[in-house]
């Protein structure tokens, strides 16, 4: 199979020195890459700068990505030429708008105006004891894929943070639905450690826990080879 | 001497998947490092965990830090026991406080109210359109400095972007006497490239300018050694 490894996370630009950051070490995502390569697959891993990275390998391609425009841009032709995408990368769901000083918002009758406003310094500067900024939603990259190819298996990742077990596998099957995956790893950054990381593969029908990295590439392995011989 | 060398950028969590990084790579504080190692003496470099680093030396202790409050805390015994610090990480101007959906702040009366506001969840939701986040000033990292100890020297740094070398040089004095600076390079983004970076060692009398990034250790290196030898 020709299949997208997403890992690493977007970073939004506030101004020309300062970006918001999705924490994502990339772990996970080399781990299933070199799982994958492994296999005999041919892996497409897009990542960015800092992020970990899979051993050089000849079927192994590299794409780097900075913010979610970015990652929109490089995904949408590789999605159209792929067997499957395993969409791990911790995507920003917001981006900067405007940034001014508190003082200017709280005089302000009409906060909206702060909405459609654009800083004019590249360097937003730093004097004001409080500031403000106004961020508005990313597009969806997950809902964009299937649009994008019908054809290609999904899986998606959701990652919550200290939730019961039950909101986690509705929110996973919520996604699972909105975005038309074929599957979505469902995780909790308080379960996740430097050797261990639960996770679950949930699916219409089930949910199969896991207890490690290696465990997550093994089981996204498994399913995806699953579905693509009932083809 | 025993000389500090600050490098890199620190981050601020708005939660526990995102934060707020100022961008910097580190290149310049890993090229000071090694040429001040290179001269004979003891360099403490203090950094971030994706900024380059110096090579491993005998004369060589690393620090790693976060966000601002780590600085603070990992600087203050370092300042006191060391005869100079070079200060060019890219610190954190403001740290978030509150982030919530703008409907909510829209229909405030009283936005202050958001500045003593703390977010009880650990990943912020992100259903709404807008989001606002409301940040405060970080403390004045630099000006800690000679109150932690009078008599090290200090090489403050100062980054704008695209503005006058007029403005530039004023806002590097201001710095330099607000401080008690001894010097202070300042440099604009837009001057700096993978291979050249022009910069100026800006004193209360004079201003010296150098085009690359060994020309900049060179230059404070050069600074150091005469104050030193004046002392």
């Amino acid at each position: 199979m020709k299949i997208i490894i997403t890992s690493g996370g977007t970073s939004e630009a506030i101004d020309s020195v300062r970006d918001i950051t999705n924490k994502a070490t990339g772990r996970l995502g080399q781990v299933m890459a070199e799982r994958f390569l492994e296999a005999g697959h041919h892996v497409t891993f897009v990542t960015t700068k800092h992020a970990l990275k899979p051993q050089p390998h000849d079927r192994l391609t590299l794409h780097l990505i900075t913010n979610v425009t970015s990652l929109m841009e490089t995904l949408e032709p590789l999605v159209k030429t792929h067997d499957a995408i395993i969409h791990a990368m911790a995507v920003s769901d917001y981006t900067p708008v405007y940034m001014t000083d508190f003082e200017t918002v709280s005089e302000s009758n009409d906060l909206s105006q702060f909405l459609t406003a654009h800083n004019a310094e590249t360097k937003i500067s730093s004097s004001a004891d409080y500031q403000v900024l106004f961020l508005k939603k990313t597009p969806k990259v997950i809902s964009k894929i299937k649009k994008w190819n019908p054809a290609i298996h999904l899986i998606g990742f959701k990652l919550l943070v200290a939730v019961s077990q039950q909101e986690l596998f509705e929110v996973a099957r919520a996604s699972l639905i909105k975005n038309k995956a074929d599957a979505i790893v469902a995780n909790d950054l308080t379960e996740i450690s430097a050797d261990s990381h639960k996770a679950y593969l949930v699916t219409t029908s089930e949910a199969i826990q896991t207890e490690t990295k290696q465990g997550i590439a093994e089981m996204v392995l498994t399913f995806l080879k699953q579905i693509e011989d009932e083809k």
